[in-house]
């Protein structure tokens, strides 16, 4: 008797992208390329959008050392997309679709790289696909630079965003503490992390105890109250000669109200979005009158696979590996997790947990991570973090540059009729 | 008969630091540690303020091990000032306190690093010191990451932040490429360069032609006409399917008001400083409505030593040893200068020009090195740079962490009783 045909394989990022989102792809896709259980190897041109529109690479038709160079490619090679799938109440075509191009392309398996909400995706596939009587096993493949996925120690993506928060901080410190005898006492630093401070937290690694920067850190998980602040700005002035600050973007009032959203208007008495660097600096120069220098990371953070933790670019590509051995084993709707067995000398391995367990799901810094006075990191978030960024991982260059590599991106010939709107 | 002692070396640093400053003190300390001509080597504790406030560093007081790990920390070990003497007929005392403070610590040889504010100084103290008859060798060592000093082919300190912006730029490019299909199209990256567009010039190398990001740059040397940017803006989304814009932070209308200045108000309507970046972009999304993000590396850009350029950094160390084989060899107020032989492959020399002719001038973009269309530059303009960036000179890492150098910063004893406010 014949043995049928190994299926195929679809692979899919989604959300914000990383240093090592790619590193995650390269994991997948080296381990299904020799699988003898997959068949084809796909991606999602721009994650699931390329899967509802039948818009599907077939990388394959790319290189081997185009796949190995993703290792150290920073990005989404394959595009990623911001769009997640309605409830299935809501919109049952989507999924529907999903599985109809599933089915024209064999896809067996199903792997997506994303955060908590793409987890949830992923576990709809899969229960939408059963019920269809297509079954697919669906892998998740962890990421998210803000760190808040539970059920794993850490998230691939965030080690790297950490090392370039505390290398970052750490050297502007060293600027400022150089100028601060004529010119700017205070430098503010905004980093992300809309809702858990841990990339803030990552900050606190430049230095330690209170006297180094950053002296101040602004997550959060803590209220903001201005007086303390301002009164705590001047007393590292006072006794250090500068005063270094990391903001989250999420920094909030009591309320829950954004720093980032007080009014702050443009010449023509627009709401000006975004910025809570300079909202804090200018805060402080009301104040107290000091020069300052602020600086907004944005994309810098996330993308600067020039500066990535070889322990995150190890671990992004173990969880792409470990989700297509899972897969091909049987093992359906889980994703799998880094789990931590030792932090000095750090040890890890991977574990997995059920998609439902993880969908839709925050972790945020814990209490006891945060310094009593609320403006820094205590010795127990010090031990989780360290070992996070430990390690460079340098991509080669070229010409004085990191030489990044760009797929091909061969499409895969469509077969459906219907044309998809998203 | 006796020879006399060697005369002592006064070291300051001045303005805005950068990534390879330091390379430079060392390459004048290591130098002037060796030289049988020289006797103690000091430092000035913040710059001109130390010398003048006779705050003097004890350099021989450091570790060979620290004077060496100079070289790979960035920022002013010794703290740097913003502090430009007046002119001599203004305030001639400062002059006379400097030639005292030398006098009393028997000072025969000062070295200045910094830009052409600070050789104008340093010309002002050889005169005085002629003139008051205590001959003091001074000589000029170039620094300053806007690269605008005349008579020299670049500058240190402006090599390394061109890798970083550019680093930077093609990676937060790789990011929006990714995100396009769905969220950000537009992303904002504002530089450093108050006059001069060198800076933003090198975030173009790390596209090549139109097509590749960054897809604009706005240079202080080209007037912005707000109409053409954004009617530019939308091609490049629509053809691209995204846009990446470098900002100088100088960049300017015709009339010469900065954009920065466009009286952009708080919640308080206060006038709100800085930020070019958010404000380039707010004007793309009244438009267009594109979706937006913006950076503003500010200091991480010029303190990134861990991201230095090779050459650099070798430039760096070359200027500061030479500025005292020039002293020693008596010969007197002038700077060192980098000489380029040629680009491809990249040849350079030491040579050396009166500080007469650095004092106050300034070196903008030549007309030449950016494109006709004003938004991008020339392949003249990327020759030019690209030698600049070449090779990496990662410093050493301990717990994740670039294992910066702090001094000890020992001070030399007082021995004038007068003090000097500044």
């Amino acid at each position: 008797m014949k043995k049928p045909a190994p299926r195929n394989a679809l692979y899919a990022q989604s959300g914000g992208v990383s240093a090592v989102i790619n590193a995650s792809a390269c994991g997948v896709i080296e381990t299904a390329l020799r699988s003898k259980h997959i068949g084809k190897v796909y991606a999602g041109r721009h994650g699931i959008i390329g899967a509802l529109t039948e818009d599907l690479i077939d990388v394959g038709r790319e290189s081997a050392a185009t796949i190995r160079a993703l290792k150290h490619t920073p990005a989404g090679a394959f595009g990623s997309a911001r769009f997640k799938l309605k409830s299935i109440e809501q919109n049952r075509a989507e999924y529907e679709r999903l599985i109809e191009v599933f089915r024209a392309h064999d896809i067996g398996y199903f792997f997506y790289n994303g955060g908590n909400d793409s987890m949830d995706t992923a576990l709809k596939v899969s229960q939408i696909g059963a019920a269809l009587g297509y079954p697919v096993t669906c892998v998740g493949v962890p990421k998210t630079v803000d760190n808040d996925l539970p059920h794993t120690d850490c998230c691939p993506g965030f080690g790297s965003v950490a090392k370039y928060v505390a290398v970052s901080t750490r050297e502007a410190a060293l600027d400022v503490a150089s100028m601060a005898r004529t010119s700017t006492r205070v430098f503010v630093l905004e980093v992300m992390g809309r809702h858990a401070g841990w990339i803030a937290a990552a900050g606190g690694l430049a230095g330690k105890g209170a006297a180094e920067p950053p002296h101040l850190i602004l997550f959060p998980e803590v209220p903001f109250e201005q007086q303390k602040f301002l009164a705590r700005v001047q007393e590292c002035v006072e006794a250090y000669g500068y005063c270094v600050i990391v903001v989250s973007e999420g920094a909030a009032y009591a309320d829950g109200k954004f720093l980032a959203d007080a009014g702050t208007r443009d010449a023509f008495g627009h709401t000006q979005l975004g910025g809570v660097a300079p909202l804090v600096a200018n805060m402080v120069r009301e104040a107290h009158g000091y020069k300052y220098h602020w600086a907004v990371a944005d994309y810098l953070q996330r993308a600067a696979r020039h500066i990535a933790s070889r322990v995150d670019v190890d671990q992004a590509y173990a969880v792409g590996r470990a989700a297509v051995e899972l897969a091909v084993r049987g093992v359906n709707a889980v994703m799998p997790t880094l789990v931590r067995k030792s932090s000095r000398p750090y040890k890890w391995v991977i574990g997995h947990v059920p998609l439902s367990e993880v969908a839709n799901k925050e972790k945020k810094l814990p209490p006891d991570y945060i310094r009593e006075d609320g403006f820094g990191i205590t010795a127990a978030c010090r031990r989780y973090l360290e070992p996070l960024i430990a390690g460079e991982a340098y991509p080669p260059y070229r010409d004085g540059l990191p030489d990044y590599v760009h797929i091909r991106g061969v499409g895969v010939r469509r077969k459906l009729k219907a044309e998809f709107k998203v």
